[in-house]
């Protein structure tokens, strides 16, 4: 039975049930899968991939039209849109993430007791991962790919926007790993976009969902947060911060904050509140500001700031909790180092804040007090990316505190086991 | 205003609300605080219980009286039950917590990327700790002392049986973080009996609860399970298996299988299941049965292990499904490792699991597969603790897959965050 005609004869809960446990039964075979295995299914991925060119563009043209009729923003179907070069991209992702290491198996740690026990910490799959995320086909192959390599099943669960193109996509990447002699249904999508599947998916489908890692706006994640009832990698948003200290290099000040706040303004990395510190306001507030309007950024601020320039719009409170995720920023002055690391504290989303300054006494207590997944001096907020840090490729950036946290690689869709092998030891009373 | 009188005059959510924000702001002291001050501190906690036993064992004597009045069980008031030794117990403990490493500030790994950017992995406290556990006042010292040492403030809620016990016991520790001028709101216990205490701690205490650690039998973990709107360290369940194998030495497995069950049949890593070998049941079943028999154990077995010996009861289907915690095993002949590892995929609780085999290849295979939290070779499941592992101290065992899975030490109590140092560096567009 064709996952459609599934669709069409079962209800929503026994339809994903039926996935679990398929998820389930791929995820335990995949686990003992060679790399070469896994690193051949990504090469099958990628000639499906580009075979079905045409079915693919076709399929993107039906989501299209659908989202045009539905009166989605210009930005949105941007994000939709698949054409040759995007696919070019698309594949080449695929052998990207072929040419990592594969994380499984690997010994993170191995020691000895003094009983001559020998204990070995080695990383293993999480088991199946439950991807939902919003309408952009290329995250369904990047995240399928990631999952498989790290040994992992996973259920994606697109946008509704998307869900023609993806169903392509995944019927190639499923093409891939039937090639390569591994269960297709290491790769699963949810073929109906009711909103109650994603429901069902929260609730652990009974126990065959090990962890979600949802990618997407603040409704989401609230939804995701109330109703989950298994572990979450959760993304709850990017409030980044550069603090730009008294000893800060006036050039490094206005080219880090430029960098960090308009290189790409819509990702989570950007900086969306610049902090100056009092005590070097005068020589480093007026450079940045000027720069950042310059580049055509609006500018918003306490008094002082606004003093600058009379383009500066006044900050309101509501300022410094916005991530404005556009080429918008807030700026306010602190009372050095101190000041700022409490307003980054009660303002931010614990995902990458940074400081700039020469003195090493300032930033390594900022590195040290600021508790957020990434903390950097001297350096763009826009580094916070899995790429950026050499993991190859992520599926996300996480800004919870267990397990993954930061950005999301082949080595964070693991977890481990101890392995401890004996000679007869028996433990005594 | 005293804990008890706050009690009195606000409601459970109120109370509750407050504590979380007094261990937030705990928790935001200590995470900086040195390996010096908090060594101090489990020293003076150490004086303190010492100094303060008078008050310990009259508190202990009402909550046993009132235990005794609800008609507790033995075993119950046994693990209530404090004198001399078991308080020098707790406070060697004190000592053993403070001689272990501190895990905060070190060091997990370090890179430099081509364009200079050095990233560091540093682990850091994981924030505010959740303890929901039974009537055992030795669990308030280990775990206050645990959590402190790993940088983090917790709130202790401990069962209502131990209630004076606990408080005496909390006392001395925040007299000890006192006088090594540390917040003594890094420890705190729930001052009332209230059930309603638990349910507001797995809602998070707006934001101010970071992870739940349930230490408690199945009705708990399966409230937390349904309740908790933050993440868990979960301990479902030890339901551990020993394998014998055809290829194991029978000295082995009788000596491994009898520790492994009766050491202490009440601990979660005892065995609950033994699996024999079809091809090796002939030499080896018979000398299992009978030590397990002779040593005072009830064995329950599917037909060819009843004809072993008339004392074998008869296996039903939910004994492979149940943990005993007491001297009874349930014993089946399986067909190899295969069917033994299928059994195990089925029946257990990816605790402990264990394999008994002079074969290499047999073993290794097991190793791999068996996706447990500690998979054993030719040793005792009883070995699943994290003194044994070399942890030092535990405050449980973890049957979950993400962050922490097996012992829970003073490692798995923190998380990490990557400091990034460049001297300048934009990202290219």
């Amino acid at each position: 039975m064709t996952d459609t005609a599934l669709a069409e004869t079962v209800d929503i809960a026994a339809l994903m049930d039926e996935m679990g446990r398929r998820a389930r039964t791929a995820a335990t075979a995949l686990a003992d899968a060679s790399t070469n295995a896994k690193n051949a299914a990504l090469d099958a991925m990628a000639a499906a991939i580009d075979a079905a060119r045409t079915d693919i563009l076709a399929a993107n043209e039906k989501d299209i039209a659908l989202a045009r009729e539905r009166g989605r923003p210009e930005a949105f179907i941007d994000r939709l849109t698949l054409n040759d070069a995007r696919i070019d991209a698309i594949i080449d992702s695929l052998g990207v993430i072929r040419d990592l290491p594969d994380p499984v198996g690997s010994v993170i740690d191995e020691w000895q007791r003094p009983n001559g026990l020998r204990i070995a910490r080695v990383r293993v799959p999480l088991g199946v991962i439950g991807i939902i995320y919003e309408a952009r086909p290329n995250v369904t192959a990047d995240a399928g790919a990631l999952c498989m390599k790290s040994g992992n099943a996973v259920i994606l669960r697109g946008g509704s926007d998307s869900i023609e193109s993806s169903a392509v996509l995944v019927r190639c990447l499923r093409q891939g790993l039937q090639e390569a002699g591994l269960p297709e249904d290491v790769i699963q999508m949810v073929p109906v976009a009711d909103r109650a599947a994603v429901g069902e998916m929260l609730k652990g489908l009974s126990g065959n969902i090990d962890i979600i890692v949802p990618r997407g706006g603040k409704s989401l994640v609230a939804r995701v947060q109330e109703e989950a009832r298994v572990p979450v990698f959760a993304h709850l948003e990017g409030l980044c911060h550069t603090y730009i200290d008294a000893d800060a290099d006036v050039e490094k000040a206005v080219n880090i904050t430029l960098n960090a706040k308009m290189r790409r303004p819509g990702i989570c990395g950007a900086t969306e509140t610049a902090l100056v510190d009092a005590a070097g306001a005068e020589r480093l507030l007026k450079p940045v500001v000027e720069a950042l309007l310059e580049a055509g950024c609006e500018v918003r601020g306490d008094a002082q700031v606004q003093a600058v320039d009379e383009r500066v719009k006044p900050a309101t409170e509501e300022d410094w909790r916005t991530e404005y995720l556009a080429p918008v920023i807030s700026m306010k002055v602190v009372n050095g180092v101190e000041e700022a690391i409490a307003h980054i504290r009660r303002y931010g989303s614990q995902h990458t804040d940074a400081i700039i300054t020469e003195n090493d006494e300032t930033a390594e207590k900022f590195l040290k007090e600021v508790d957020s997944a990434i903390v950097m001096r001297n350096a763009s907020t826009q580094f916070a990316d899995g790429g950026e840090f050499g993991f190859g490729a992520e599926i996300g950036i996480a800004t919870g505190r267990i397990h993954a946290r930061g950005p999301v690689g082949l080595e964070q869709l693991t977890t481990f086991k101890y392995q401890v092998r004996g000679n007869g030891q028996t433990r005594p009373a």
